[in-house]
């Protein structure tokens, strides 16, 4: 039987309740397969005319009601919010209960009655008010899954997928933080997630080089010589098809992209760039080496426009489609 | 009356002879103004016959004779190569006639009788080996143009004009060599240079930031508060029309291109990811700063494939479509 993703609440002050329930409302043109989101009933009930449509929110008890709920109903599995929320104002008093959407929600693919995670955006500074000591959202997923695992942050649209290496540092610090071994580790964890989560067989990794013409043999930055190379060496030695270093400028385009499944990038702009310049609306936030599946959107909870029924739910759709993809291949 | 835009050879052991009379054979195709090459009769002559199609080659004089041949055969305007070139193969035997070739288009635009310069590409190494002193083209032009000219590159193509401040520097020295006042320099260059050349009357400069989310107040990076923001203040006060520092990933996408003429980049691959990205082969260099229109393909000389038939000549015809465009507006 297939089983429903779990879509966590995210912010309830931000855009995440238009988001979920537009969603649902394409979930038919769109062909999503079934979702039901860790919430509270009276908030989506209160948003859920949408557009001059009016989506129905039942409370389930359990994941696997979702299924025959889907296809008429907003599926909720019920969490009360102590407080009611104002859109566009965070309030502490429902930290807690985002964080507990998020732990529930992983509980529930521990448990075999969901098929994957897709979390709603959160707004962190609202979390540190309340104690939450985690940098973000991948690295208390990372910690429910058991502690260990070393999560790797994959961005992904129709054709190109970008793993930064190094992620939100400044410029000068990605390159003074850049390591042989990190690169490895995160070669490695893509190459793996992309055959077991992706069913590709024998992936290709593109390896972008951090310096212009990727350093023009040192006369430009020597880091590909003593940085990258090494790493691409040691990944190809554990039978990993990946390129050498190759100038950034050079691996983006139609023609390069079909080239890779996915592009090992060493810092956040070079992976970002490429992506939302192809699909800056559309793009979906993957957590790779997690025990199970997890994606998100890739945007923030955008508390500037909450309520005014103009937010895009075009890349939380593709989050809970690429969920459902990677689920059918998930062992 | 129209004048004629003068072509100069570039390294002839290249892909430039093909490029040039490939240039030609689409001149009506594209709707190409003429233009003549200064080089060498025969070594056009002996690979005029491509993909089944025969080139006409004619020496002219003067410029001038140009307008009358142009509609039926590439104007030549002679500049005899001392050694035959073997394609593939450097010779610094006919580097000064390279150089040549060059000084003779500036002296034809600085004489009245030609609308602009467009550049074929050289080999470097080649020119350095006979004592050529400068680091490129860019300089060498800046020197004939009087020395006093600050030249600036951009890079065009058809949604999108890209002017990098940092170019050829490892990133970095790139983030170490960032400076407000060369910011400032290079905005309003590429400001004066989108109303002169461009007929823009009110030019809109996007400022990208070094750093990821634009260095998220200072959490990420502090370039954006004390190098990037103090040139932006500057440039208004001026008068100039350009954005905060914005994040790089935001700036590039269909939509968000319609907001710029122009985006200041901060290092080479921030201005070339996005360029590349969107058009691999038909990206064009402009040299502004010159008291002249030069403009020149956004690729090297490409001597492994040179003599292969394979050469895409798509950026060079860019580039004299470009330098037309510049010389209707120029004064």
């Amino acid at each position: 039987m297939r089983l429903p993703l779990a879509l966590t609440m995210g912010e309830p002050s931000g855009i995440c309740g238009e988001l979920t329930l537009k969603a649902w409302l394409k979930s038919k043109s769109q062909s999503l397969t079934c979702f039901y989101v860790i919430g509270d009933l009276e908030y989506y009930q209160e948003q859920s005319t949408l557009q001059g449509q009016k989506v129905d929110c039942v409370e389930i008890s359990n994941p696997a009601d979702a299924i025959d709920i889907f296809p008429d109903a907003l599926p909720i599995l019920p969490l009360k919010l102590p407080a009611k929320p104002v859109l566009g104002q965070l309030n502490p008093a429902n930290s807690q209960c985002v964080i507990k959407s998020i732990s529930m929600a992983v509980a529930h693919v521990q448990d075999g009655v969901a098929a994957g995670v897709v979390t709603n955006p959160i707004h962190k500074a609202a979390l540190y008010d309340i104690g939450f000591k985690h940098p973000g959202h991948t690295e208390y997923l990372a910690e429910l899954a058991g502690g260990s695992a070393k999560s790797v942050m994959m961005l992904a649209c129709d054709d190109l997928r970008v793993v930064p290496v190094t992620i939100h540092l400044s410029l000068l610090d990605a390159i003074q933080s850049l390591g042989t071994e990190e690169i490895v580790n995160i070669g490695k964890i893509t190459a793996k997630a992309l055959k077991d989560n992706f069913a590709i067989q024998n992936p290709r990794l593109g390896m972008a080089a951090l310096n212009p013409h990727a350093g023009e043999d040192g006369a430009m930055g020597c880091e590909e010589i003593t940085i990258i190379q090494p790493a691409v060496d040691k990944l190809r030695a554990s039978g990993i098809n990946v390129s050498d270093p190759l100038p950034a400028d050079t691996l983006f385009h139609e023609q390069a992209r079909k080239n890779w499944d996915a592009v090992i990038c060493m810092y956040h702009d070079q992976a970002l760039i490429p992506l939302k310049t192809i699909d800056f609306s559309g793009g979906v936030n993957i957590t790779l080496g997690l025990p199970f599946i997890r994606t998100s959107p890739d945007h923030g909870t955008a508390l500037d426009i909450a309520g005014k029924g103009i937010a895009d739910a075009e890349s939380l759709i593709n989050a809970l489609k690429q969920a459902t993809k990677m689920s059918k291949h998930h062992g």
